[in-house]
């Protein structure tokens, strides 16, 4: 039989699943900057809003629906909902949950979500076993570490290959967390790490299905069991993630190690997390970020004759959609997003529902919106012109959109998204305690 | 960034997404003929009896203590154990258990071994669901097909790349025989085989380790959970398997997609299931085979003389220990398989035990074992001679070995297995009393 002899193999790797191991273990608590730690409770935060927020979607609905048929025991909570489960299906559900409307944080290097694999296994330990928050943000730290690290070597190649590359790489850094929090020695965080690389989940072609966010759930879960298993003596291929048949050659023909070893423990990925402000695609943000900006302003709808947004040619590609009728199609009109980005200040789930599309009011404004294609105009940028009606002409120029790595949200900003998401699961009140809950999250000495 | 535009993407498969979910669902109840129903038996009773004998090795005492972290519900057994867990880490320790020795059966043209990730779950869900004997092998048979197809389609290229095919269609195996136990129309069970198809499960780098017995386990798991979420609604994509950023194009490059389009319920892939008799790689198996048949003919340790093997070069390559101190190391010696082959009339994972490989008997008539190299051996087959004390020669030829789809075991032969496996954690009476139950469990109106 004829076998593929072209699959090329390195055999000189360096042993990163061991060194990763060890960095798991040894790094020092909170051993890096006061504003990496800082990005580590924003992006902890970011997580809860998402996962609150989606908690009674239908998608979660049929999680959870397919959980309970296990009838797990009451282990650890759901945000936003009132069941009780196992640990393991808890980060399956939370990390689902915080993925379902696709708003959440994004390491833009490798277009992985970091935190819903890792957050959601070590927030789901850390309150079962009664951890402190310290404990959970220094396991959030490391477990992104570890899997935007491999998301690195490996990117894009993997990702151009079809792998949901935040799945496929967020079992490790699950597994990493979770090994963290359990205190596993080095040699059991290694097997933890094997085992876990055995178990990478998530293809592109389930874009637009509810197993896209699936995807970190699973990861999450995979990553936990993996620990358990590991601390219970389960063992692996110590060099599971870089040996020719491990993990990183046999689904990627880019493994660029240097992105692993090279100054390790010294340089933090989630320092260059970064959060969605708007629940649609990203070539739009600097526009509805303008259009926010007017209304900063006191512009009010009804002084609105005219908006001119110049744009780069991939948002008339992508979001040209003049007259959307549901709230799907809203995420592509760059039209229905100024208007709401103008009326509401905000273009969060919310402002996509099939309600707003089809509220005259947002009809009317959406109509007065013109867009421009400009070549010269970069992807991140764009320029508004709004004319009142009483002729008067109001300039905007974005350079670069809020929630890119040079306009990072503010804190108000990112409470204003989590509040919106939340409360409309648990309402005002209790969204703004979860919220103070989670960005102050290292001061709680139990999550239990 | 550069981008890497050589992956191919067949945009004209046929919809085997589909087409599997379609026949999972409408093929009639043992709609097959009366042989590979009952080859479905054996597969069934030869997977029981592997799981019963490793019940007890610190393979699954590891995972099964990680497990009991989550505080399951006693819903479904494991074989050879007194404790109960949920259904879907029934499966997943059970077919964790039935791969530890390594002594399961196999498909011959993929070397998948089929049992692991299908019948783990099925038994799983039928145990507590209370459903039919017949229910199950129905979803045996069905399950197998699903994955040995897919895998008839993959292979060689998949396994080459460094992916174990076990771990990496088990989960659609899995998530297909439940479908068909948990009565699933073809849309959800479309949905089920989708959700499967993000949660490939397992590498060669493991092989050595206990993540290679982890990989079935693990894919009939993640299998019963697809199809649970299918069950209530969760959804996945329509070509999950077959679009160009599904899960084959995504990890094979080889796609024959006729291997699961031509003849799908026409032909069956269990009749080509085959199981090992003997707990050594396959290269000895004629050569124990003939050692077995002399002690058959009634020749004792004691008469022997000398034994000469003329054997395939591959067997001295792999297998040439002649001194061996361990049970492993009894595994890579043709010398040791002999002596056990004709002492014991067996060589299970109980003749490659350190005492075994250390009892001077054993020793003593290994020393009078000869390998000889025919290259024009073919490599299931050996010549042996034998001369006893008394100078009489004594002749085997073993054209085929046994448990080759030349010779396939008979089923005295699978019974001996099965009670030589299990009789180590259950004791003998109740191995021969589970062989019974197993091996005729259509009969069996309710298995809870």
């Amino acid at each position: 039989m004829a076998r593929n002899t072209s699959v090329k193999a390195d055999h000189n790797a360096p042993p990163v699943t061991r060194m990763l191991a060890e960095f798991v273990v040894n790094h020092p608590s909170k051993g890096w900057s006061a504003e990496t730690d800082r990005e580590a409770h924003r992006t902890f935060a970011n997580w809860v809003g998402c996962a609150a927020g989606a908690a009674r979607h239908e998608t979660v609905d049929a999680a959870v629906a397919g959980v309970m048929e296990l009838a797990p025991a009451a282990q650890a909570s759901l945000f936003g909902r009132d069941e009780k489960v196992d640990i393991t299906n808890a980060a399956l559900i939370n990390g689902i949950s915080s993925h379902t409307y696709d708003f959440d944080d994004t390491h833009l290097k490798t277009i992985i979500h970091p935190a819903g694999p890792v957050a959601s296994s070590a927030y789901a330990l850390s309150e079962f076993k009664g951890l402190s928050g310290r404990d959970l943000i220094d396991a959030l730290v490391i477990g992104i570490e570890v899997s935007c690290r491999v998301g690195n070597a490996i990117y894009p190649d993997h990702y151009d290959r079809g792998w949901h590359i935040t799945g496929s790489t967020g079992m490790l850094g699950s597994a990493a967390a979770c090994a963290r929090l359990l205190k596993l020695n080095a040699d059991q965080t290694q097997m933890a790490l094997g085992i876990a690389a055995s178990q990478p989940v998530g293809l592109r072609e389930q874009f637009g299905t509810m197993t896209k966010p699936f995807h970190p759930g699973a990861a999450a879960k995979a990553g936990l069991m993996s620990a358990l298993f590991a601390k219970h003596g389960f063992t692996a291929s110590t060099r599971a993630l870089e040996a020719p048949r491990g993990l990183m050659q046999v689904f990627s023909e880019k493994c660029d190690w240097k992105e692993i070893t090279e100054r390790l423990g010294e340089t933090w990925e989630i320092a260059l997390n970064a959060y969605k402000p708007f629940a649609c695609g990203i070539v739009i943000h600097p526009s509805i970020d303008g259009c926010v900006q007017f209304k900063a302003q006191g512009i009010t709808p009804e002084q609105v004759q005219s908006i001119t947004v110049r744009v780069h040619p991939l948002v008339l590609e992508l979001t040209g959609k003049k007259t959307p009728k549901t709230g799907l199609e809203g995420k592509f009109s760059v039209y229905h997003s100024c208007a709401v980005g103008l009326i509401y200040g905000q273009a969060g789930e919310h402002e996509y529902t099939d309600q707003v599309v089809n509220d005259p009011k947002v009809i009317a404004l959406r109509d007065k919106v013109q867009a421009i294609v400009d070549e010269s105009m970069p992807e991140d940028a764009a320029d508004l012109e709004l004319v009142t009606v009483d002729g008067k002409r109001h300039q905007v120029k974005v350079a670069h959109a809020v929630g890119s790595l040079e306009k990072p949200m503010t804190e108000p900003q990112l409470k204003a998204k989590f509040v919106g998401q939340a409360q409309a699961t648990i309402g005002q009140e209790k969204s703004e305690a979860l919220w103070n809950w989670a960005i102050d999250i290292s001061s709680k000495s139990s999550l239990a």
